[in-house]
């Protein structure tokens, strides 16, 4: 390490800093997962992580990364030869669209260019074209992390709804939930998918399914062969606060304290906290004559900012001089844009302060990295702090 | 929870005990996964497990229960229909058959009593019977964690070879791997199964295989449908200490640590601390005059000792007065032996004062729970302590 | 270190094993002393150690060890040439009086066979005799740390008020306080001296004196120059939860926790644990045929237990014995019993099981050692404690 | 707590954010301060602590405040009656000075206007005029915490030695040390005063005397009656790693690591990091359009930087609107400046992007609080940086 000392800026879209109030949760001595204690710690994990997703249906905890979560949402519903509307809004859609295919499941993806969320227009029209209704589930991703454009889940629905179609609704918020804006029931989602290293401000090492009645009834009638992700089991002994295999203890701790500390904020204040940083940081991005990857507006994600460096500059060699001088961690763009982004995190355990060093980081470095860029982005920044109430202090 | 003070002898066969320098270790705050730092740390876990297995092939990490890692083994080599030759040990031999039979593998059962490992012969017999070599693996629990009984792992092996059978071994040593000897490469075992919250002294939420490069073949050829479990995108990414998917940070920093613990120690002194421990143990139960479940010489497990309650008394009871009157955890009676039995685990981070502390609560709530018992277990367990040497400390 | 796994037995009279919650306290990142948060914290703080101490009057916290909460006791309300009855229960009253001559009191000792706590009539025999109460302070250890003998501290006031002699009484209550039984108000003591390390279950680091009115009084006209240890000062800015100099912060993390987990079980269960486990520990010694040091009845410690050795052998042999074979920790014997005596502390963070434990290391070491005795004491200890009621627990 | 999320911006001059590294070495638990362990543990803080202060000579570890260390300085060499020369450099000198008197030292005072360090020359004439030699002592503050003026201190012992005069040098480097540059040795002096919250980065609660063999003779035959703050046992028993009362073990723990972090980055790479850092500070104070309160080149401070408020302006209240709206604590004006100034502490685990952060916080404050200033102090700071190579990690 180069660093010994001054904290580490860790601005990357997730694993996103775990606050030290979460950090010492974890650190307890485990228990008997079969005692009572236990039982009442997982009473209150299943029943937070509802009040998070907005539900109150049914949710699942995979002691497991978000991938897995992935996989456990298309094996409870789908089978071979299934067919899935999936919608490229990025990366991780992508991913999830090759995963869904190794799993033997016919996904059709809507193309995208990567700069805004899914389109409800289109996938409404897909629906329609679909009259004998052999589309089994739509696939959206909320908070595209690989990009920063967020889908507007709500639409989805109604477009779905528009178009009469039976279609199972997924969403991946994996690094939307409990950052921005999402509301399981409301929105009438069937299947949402999520880790504990975005929001939710804990490591990475759990993750969740939140399942409607319809998904689970779905599950009981079709899926694919399953046993660790399977949810029938899991929901049977969840209703004690136990699991069908031995959970992972120490997470739960955190995940426990970690909504705590959701609901002591409330989760409004969360989300617009996210949303003026993100505003602050697409302010410094326009002062430093930079474009942001996503360029429809309303899709801008409050999580994180995906920024395009200047043609002929490499964004892994600025990420490398951010890193080397200036001790801060910025995402890489994967596969088709990497190398020509660089993203920044602004999520979870956050605040002005850490914002604002964090910009100065990436400032700086750009002149380190000679790449072309006016001064500024951090006072513009400051100005849209300075000039927003921030919220839950100020009125 | 009823006690305030005092630690919790938590004596259940796993989770074990985390030590403090683990517990420090997982409270260090999350890096980039994709930094340079973290590529070190991957390096080091994975190295470090192939020590800990005693191999020089594959060691694969997933964020899981060991439950997963089941999972994974299976679904690398085997595909719907494939027979297997499992051996039933068990509660966890028995449901790692359920899994195999839900994912649509054939597995056949060798009966067993629950008082002992796998007997080579018979698996001897059953391959020499499959003269088409149709089954496609041997599948061994290597220590029961329901029973207390190991299996004679390179023994089945020589079984294997003597019944000229190409079939994988796959064993299961969850509970078996870092706390009683087990060695991947000199026994011939083809893919190892095994989790954090053991001998490895881990909170639970991260699993392992081992995978001998006749496995990983057979993997490249066979298998079933996978994506979250399956090992080549795993081995191809580990090269340079990454991951596929989001790694579980936080408790590699954990294995890290506690590996070097296991070194410091000696591997071998780890293992001859377990076997006495488990000595003194079964000294104890004989004292009080009750019965060890595991009745075959040379199969009790190092690991954890099984008692049968007395005819008419309840062991689940039995445990409750335990845990409120003496602040310790015992491991229940699984299936077929629940309320039949408890279970002492002798795992892990513990040391002589640790196990005769835990011994006096079983003796004294054996009083409290009206169980009738000889005094005298705790005495036996000092008196086998005190006649032989303590590893690494004596002589 | 020997010993790299299991838990190590801290069994010495203080520091006490610190609780896990009380570790994880004191890992808080610090605060400015001077902002809103801390004056909380430290109103919290003062007015939780009055509950301890059982006052109403003032209560000082000192950044330092036990030993300057003695010399803040004398140099507040003494000056030179003043005279002092102090009691020579053992070597820390024997320090006491050091100290005070050392700071130019004179100091009266009343002799002692360290067997014992204070004799109140001698005190009032030597108070009588002061006919011109030229006495200012008698000095009395509460729970000796060095031979495990209590001082019976209401009998003390009571000889006072008896002999109609107007000095103050000064206790030092360094291990007795949140073990065994203290009432400062109800018992009429001045001036009280304790630490964090003992029932406090804190780390070294904090000291205390609790001062009656009368006391303040005293120190406001007399007392020797002073400016670290001045209660004046103290107690104006302590007011408002702030302190004359840079606190402790962590350390005050720490106590409010610790303060928080003794009402939790509730003052009298804690001072009910620890007769108990200071019986169970007697019982012990006595099976071993071994002889404890304090012979006065009713004195005898619930905090730590002090063991003669037979003639000719050596208690630090043996100790060493202990440490190294058994993980375990005793303290030694000090000046003039050094070698003769051991001490089993049973203290702060301690439950049946560790007692049990840390009693079977004793026994073992015994052996070990060469050191004659019946064994059993372990037998002993646990037969006392399945015959009487754990408090808090049963009934 | 306003702010449930984001890093508290600790901006004091001290107790500065302890490191986690040093957080979790604290949380490990207490060992028994009379065991082998120890010793090496006392030893080794021991030697570390002479690396720092750069002696040869003795260092004294106390449990304490930096207060406390003040009065064992005054303590051990001086008596009442004793005359000694001290320097107003602000609040904290005059502190000194004030408990000099407590403790009947005769004490002169060479006025200051709190705005520059000691003045050599002063001093000279001072002693000079000193001829029968009555003076006992010079005593200065290294590093004025109050004013963030630095003492010349190498040139206050030529101006000692050019007056031909045998006082002790004293020197209080409470908030220099392990900051800016100090050595014992090399400099001449003769105790040195230190504390544990500041450039060693640990919470408060353990402070430090160095000693020359000069000032440890004075002690022998000169000094007031003390006991707590001896010098004498202290360096005997530390021969061995051990201490005359209980140790702040778990303070300990955490010197030891702060040590090893001081000497992985290299002391001389740590005073540069902390004077291009103060730089950049002073570089936005001026964009501000404010003046700093030292204003006597080459003598401000890398440790802090003190900031004078435009007539009619609180600077409580601007701090008050800092800590609400950007979580941030500053440091209030002491004594006479009280409500004038205000000071940004940029000491110990800190590196650019905090220290932009901080800057930001002042400066969004200045406009939350109505103070007149200019903006552009964070974009001043940053041209600092981008400009100055960063010690340790640019060439």
């Amino acid at each position: 390490m180069t660093h010994v000392f001054g904290r580490h800026f860790l601005q990357i879209p997730g694993p996103s800093p775990v606050p030290d109030r979460v950090l010492r949760a974890i650190s307890q001595q485990v228990i008997d997962h079969r005692g009572p204690e236990f039982g009442e710690l997982g009473l209150k994990a299943l029943a937070g992580m509802k009040t998070i997703f907005k539900t109150q249906q049914d949710v699942i905890i995979y002691p497991s990364s978000g991938t897995g979560a992935w996989e456990a949402a298309l094996a409870n519903v789908l089978k071979e030869g299934d067919r899935v509307l999936m919608y490229e809004t990025g990366h991780f859609a992508t991913l999830w669209k090759k995963m869904a295919e190794k799993l033997g499941v016919r996904a059709e993806f809507i193309g995208g260019d990567w700069r805004s969320g899914a389109d409800p227009d289109q996938i409404e029209q897909h629906l329609r074209a679909d009259s004998a209704h052999e589309i089994k589930a739509v696939c959206v991703v909320h908070n595209e992390t690989s990009t920063g454009s967020v889908s507007p889940v709500a639409d989805v629905r109604r477009a779905m709804d528009a178009a009469g179609h039976p279609a199972l609704l997924m969403v991946d918020t994996i690094s939307g939930l409990a950052s921005i804006d999402f509301r399981f029931d409301e929105w009438g989602v069937d299947v949402a998918v999520s880790g504990s290293q975005k929001g939710l401000m804990l490591p990475p090492g759990i993750s969740f399914n939140a399942v409607s009645g319809k998904a689970l009834e779905a599950a009981r009638n079709n899926g694919m062969r399953r046993s660790y992700w399977d949810w029938q089991e899991m929901v049977e002994i969840n209703g004690k606060g136990y699991f069908p295999y031995t959970p992972a203890t120490n997470m739960l701790y955190g995940l426990v304290e970690a909504i705590d500390m959701l609901h002591e904020e409330g989760l409004d204040t969360v989300f617009a906290r996210h949303q003026r940083l993100a505003a602050a940081t697409r302010a410094a991005v326009r002062a430093w004559g930079l474009e942001v990857l996503c360029n429809r507006q309303g899709h801008e994600s409050g999580v994180l900012t995906t920024v395009m460096m200047p043609e002929g500059h490499s964004a892994d060699a600025f990420r490398a001089q951010a890193l080397r001088h200036y001790n801060i961690s910025l995402g890489s763009g994967l596969s088709k844009v990497a190398d020509k982004v660089f993203r920044i995190g602004h999520l979870g355990d956050i605040n002005d302060l850490t914002l604002v060093g964090a910009l100065s980081g990436v400032e700086m470095a750009l002149s380190k990295a000679g790449v072309p860029h006016e001064k500024g982005g951090v006072a513009a920044a400051m100005a849209h702090l300075e000039s927003t109430p921030a919220p839950g202090i100020d009125a």
